[in-house]
Formats: C-alpha cells, structure tokens, sequence
C-alpha cells in the first residue's frame, strides 16, 4: 500500500544528535517542510537558538521533554536520525515512551520496526495513537505492465551515477521551482526521509523484488492526473547491490525525462574498493538504452553535487560535466535549478 | 539463508492433477531428479504406469494414498503443482495431514505459506516434521558488492528476451552435458522449481530488493571453489515488472559468460499487451553494456525454445536466429545442448 502520514504538527526528535549531519533526517525535514514543524525534541540542545546548531530553520523552538512541547499541540513524533545499524538509541526511548502516552503518534525510519517493540505497540493501542514505520511498505504484490507510461503527469525521474548524489534534493528543488514557475508538479518519495517530507510514498527498497516496479508503477498512478510529477530515483545503474531497484523505478515510473545527478569526487560505488563508478557519459546510454523498448525517455541535464568544494572548483566541475556530456547542468543548491527545469521543461514542452 | 532441503526419497503430490502441464513442478523433479524420488502421490491415478500419463518417468509408482507408499519409506512429501493463486488445493490437504502425522517432512512452493497455517504447523511440530515454503527465503539482508567477480568457479547466467522461456531448463541441460563431459559442473537454482529439483538455492525474485543481487552473490559464493556454475536466471531486462530482478541477478553473480534464452513466437511480454518484446540482438547488446561497468561478460550463445513447432519451422527458426546474432543456436530439447556447451567453453577456454 501506499504509506500516508495525516500529521501536520511534527516534533522531530533528535535526543542528542541535533546537527546537519547527526540528524539528517530531521534536517531536511525541516528544510523541505517547516510549515508542518511545531518543534524540536533534545534535551542537549534545548533553548537554544535552533540555527546556531543547525545554521537554518529560525524560530523552531528547541524542548527539552515531550511534556514541554505540548503546549504547540503536536499530533506526531517523527524519529530524525537514521544510525547505521539502526535500532532506536536507548536515550530517545523515554521521549517515545512520554509521547505515546500523550496520544502523539510515531513516525519512524529506523531499520528496527517500532510497531514490533511489544511495550511500545501496548502503549500506542491503550492511547489510540499509531506507530508508522515508514520503512516497511507493507504487503505490496503488484507486477508492473508499463502502465505508467498513460498517465497524463509527465513523468520525471532523478537517476544517479552511484547511490547517495543528491536525488532526492534534486527532485525537491525541481519541484519546489516548477511549482514558484505556476506548473501543477508533485513530488513523488520512493524513500524514507522522502516519505517524511513528502507525507507519502513507498520506500521501494524494501518492497519484493518481484513488486518493486510495481510499487513504482503504483506511486505513479496515485498522481495520474497531475501536470508534473518528479519521482525520487534509487541507487544507480551500475551499483552491484543496488541496480536492481533502480531499473525497478526506471521501468515501474517510465519517465518522459531523467536528471542524472552526480558527485564528481566519487571515484567509486559507495566507496568501495573495486567497483569504480562508469563515465556519465556511459551510465547516461546505460539509462536510455535500457528504458528505449519500453518508453523514449531522455536524459535531458545533470544535477551536480558540488558541496566541499571550493566555487572555483565547483564552477569548473560543472563546465567539465556541461562539455563531457553536452546537457545542462547545475547545482541544486548552490547554483539553484532553473537551468534544470528549464532543460525539463523544454523536452517536456510544457 | 540459502535454502536447504536434505531430503532423499521424495513424495511427490499431484492429488487429481497429474500431467505434464498441470503438474509442472512435478514432472521437473521426475525429470532432473528421478533418483530422489520414490512415488507420486495421486489417487486418481493410482496404480496405473506413470508413463501413460507423463510419457516419461517410467517405473516410478502412484499411490492412492501416504500409508500405501511407507513401503518405500519416503522422508518428504513435495507438492507438485504451482496452481495460480497459489493456494492449497482442498483434496491436497488430507494428504498433508496423514504425511505430517506419519513424520514426513513437506516441501512446499504454493504462494500460501504452509508454515502459517497453524493446524499443519502444530501437526509438523507433534510429529518432529518440518515445513519448507520453498517460495519464502527468510530474511536475506546482503549488500552485494561485485565480490562473484573473485570466485574460481566460472559463471555461467542464463538470461532471457522474456520470462518463461527456459532459462532453467537451459542451465539445467547444460550442466548435465558439461558434467558428463567430466568437468566439475553445479546448477545453483533461483526459483523455486530449481530449488526443488537441487535441493538448494534461493527463490530471489522473493527478496527485498536492496538484497536481491546480494542473495544470488551469496548463492555464487556457495559454490566457489567449484570449476563452473550454470546460475538460472530470472525475468528479463526488458520485461517492465521483472527487469530489477534479472539485473540484480547479473550484477550479483557477474557472470563470465551468458547463454540467452528465447521464444520466437513471444512477441509481448508475458504476453500482455503493449509490453513489446524488443529484438534479441537488441537485447543482447543491452545485457553486454549494463554488465559492461562491473564485468566483462558476453553472451555466447541462444538457446531457442521452439516446442510446438513443426521439425522443419524450428530449423528455420534456429538458423534465422543465428544469422540474426551470429551467435551458435540450438534447442536444448529438441536438438540437445552440445552447441551451447561448447559455446560456453571456448569461451571460458575450460
């Protein structure tokens, strides 16, 4: 099934770990959706001005306890960590315990389903509050048929030369500047923080393989009648472990258009020995030629992930990428993606 | 975990559905492994010469019953049949019952998992039987990480313009051929009618799909140390529901060499409509490039599925698709494997 989350009043709950990187959830989270944000959940940081930990989202009130926050009516916790290994930290429980027994709701990501913890499943019933682990997409048997290819969205897909490029914020930003533009765009989460943001989705990473396109076949058809959808892509073309659910996507969403996202200082797939990541200009052919019997879809710019460099090296990495490729190409966030949409726009020719 | 089934003296149940076509799973077992099997389990067609009814398995008894068959001390009872749906046929049910109380273990490939039915499980649990979902590959949570590149064993995929065009049945034959040519030769199965004929394997297509090319490199890297490995594949990469699933299986197990399995008369996709099947040195080219980046695998040969055709179409079919390809071309049934075989060799220099 298709997740969705009905919370407009979020606590993000980052018990010690409030930073960019710490919490990086929390903090596109907060990025990409403040109107739904009554506060933040840390005792290490509470009262303080939320920007100076976080350099963003001013005027977010820091509590130190869920009893604290109840005062701004939230109706949901949402978990804003993601840890490796991923089972709830010890010191965020009593916040979930506290928020359960207020009736708040539970939004989490963490690979260890809450809703399988019995003291936290008992309390959620007695309070009438729900538990959403939005990394398990539930049962999904839906075998794809190409059918995306009649909705009347136009659909656009953002790919990767590996995993972790910047897809999800380059579909953001697509869709953030295509609405400012006046276009009827959504933005279709394939992942959690996606789902997070978005409110809904399917995290297709952990659907059946069988299924998986049609999960993506499904997310698509959900905004049908939409003028503009930009789906977040998964993992990469070329990634061993990965490539499956991203040829998933590509066939279950059967995009009109791809912006190909890429980090220029990765050498290697997820940084591991032995599998070095393909020229874009390769994995750019990969795409189109695995899509070609299936949909004509394009490739039609590069979305580059510049963060760390100097702008004298940004710049003459995105020249590099312009002239290797011959697409427009941009950085979402530092250089804003109007070259991007006006690439997406053109092809599309809306 | 990789599947395990370490029965010897198999049962095989068709209650009221033998036949080639109606007990599929069935007669693969009686085909590929005769010397497993004791009986089939069927009463209405106990008694009479399974031949008459399979043309083939000749010797091999029908019992009407699991107490007629204990003479020949059978240690599993596996069901024969993949009905659509997938659940247990009633008339099926009472011979699961006896066999449970008489200490048989069962295997089972329905989509109904057996295991979840708490009449059956507490009779397996009574009687210190087990019940084996052959479909339900219990948690597999590995990354694949290109590591199939580094076994000594060298790899052989079969792949496919469309699904259900006997990739199984082309790993299997030619693993027969190689080993009775004396190389040292294993099938390592992927669905569950070749989990059932080796008694191993791993029905990927039923895996998570950030897991699925790590479970067929976990497949790979059970068989290692031995000389060659005919990997059976699944879907195809043009095929809009499957397509995550075959290219997981190619950069799971990276193989070095790839034999692609057609059926000339498919020009759909599973026969929907809308889904065309693309051309197969379309597809071949396909299967080369987006293994190209982690491998250099190639496809050496085609083996055609020409059942149903006239003796005199079938050539004609065969030398068309060679020409076509430039690939040697051969029906493993029809004409035998030995084409393919030496394909595979030549190219493996083994």
């Amino acid at each position: 099934m298709i997740f969705e989350l009905p919370y407009r009043r979020l606590l993000i709950l980052t018990e010690g770990r409030l930073g960019v990187f710490s919490a990086k959830t929390g903090a596109a989270v907060l990025r990409y959706r403040p109107q739904d944000v009554v506060g933040v959940l840390d005792s290490e940081h509470a009262g303080k001005p939320i920007e100076s930990v976080l350099g963003d989202a001013a005027g977010v009130p820091i509590f130190a306890s869920v009893a604290e926050s109840l005062s701004r009516e939230p109706d949901a916790v949402l978990i804003g960590i993601a840890p490796t290994g991923g089972a709830l930290p010890e010191p965020m429980r009593r916040h979930i315990v506290d928020a359960l027994n207020h009736g708040l709701s539970i939004v989490s990501g963490l690979h260890t389903l809450l809703a399988d913890d019995p003291e936290l499943a008992e309390l959620a019933e007695r309070n009438n509050a729900r538990i959403h682990d939005v990394r398990d997409p539930g049962p999904i048997h839906r075998i794809a048929r190409g059918s995306a290819r009649n909705t009347r969205a136009k659909r656009v897909l953002t790919i990767g030369t590996d995993c972790s490029v910047g897809k999800m914020v380059a579909a953001l930003e697509m869709r953030r500047a295509a609405v400012e533009a006046g276009l009827d765009a959504v933005f279709v989460a394939t992942g959690q923080t996606g789902i997070m943001i978005e409110g809904w989705g399917i995290a297709v990473d952990h659907v059946l393989s069988d299924f998986t396109a049609g999960a993506g076949e499904m997310l698509v058809e959900h905004v049908a009648d939409r003028q503009l959808c930009f789906v977040e892509g998964q993992g990469s073309i070329g990634h061993p472990g990965y490539s499956g659910v991203t040829l998933s996507l590509l066939h279950g969403t059967c995009p009109d258009a791809m912006v190909i996202c890429h980090r220029p200082d990765r050498r290697l797939h997820n940084d591991w020995p032995d599998c070095p990541v393909a020229p874009i200009a390769q994995q750019i052919a990969i795409y189109e030629q695995v899509l070609a019997p299936l949909h004509p879809g394009k490739v039609v710019a590069v979305a580059v992930h510049t963060a760390g460099m100097t702008a004298g090296a940004a710049d003459e990495s995105l020249r590099a990428i312009a002239e290797e490729t011959g697409l427009p190409t941009a950085d979402p966030i530092r250089t804003g993606c109007g070259t991007l949409l006006d690439a997406v726009r053109q092809h599309l020719a809306i």
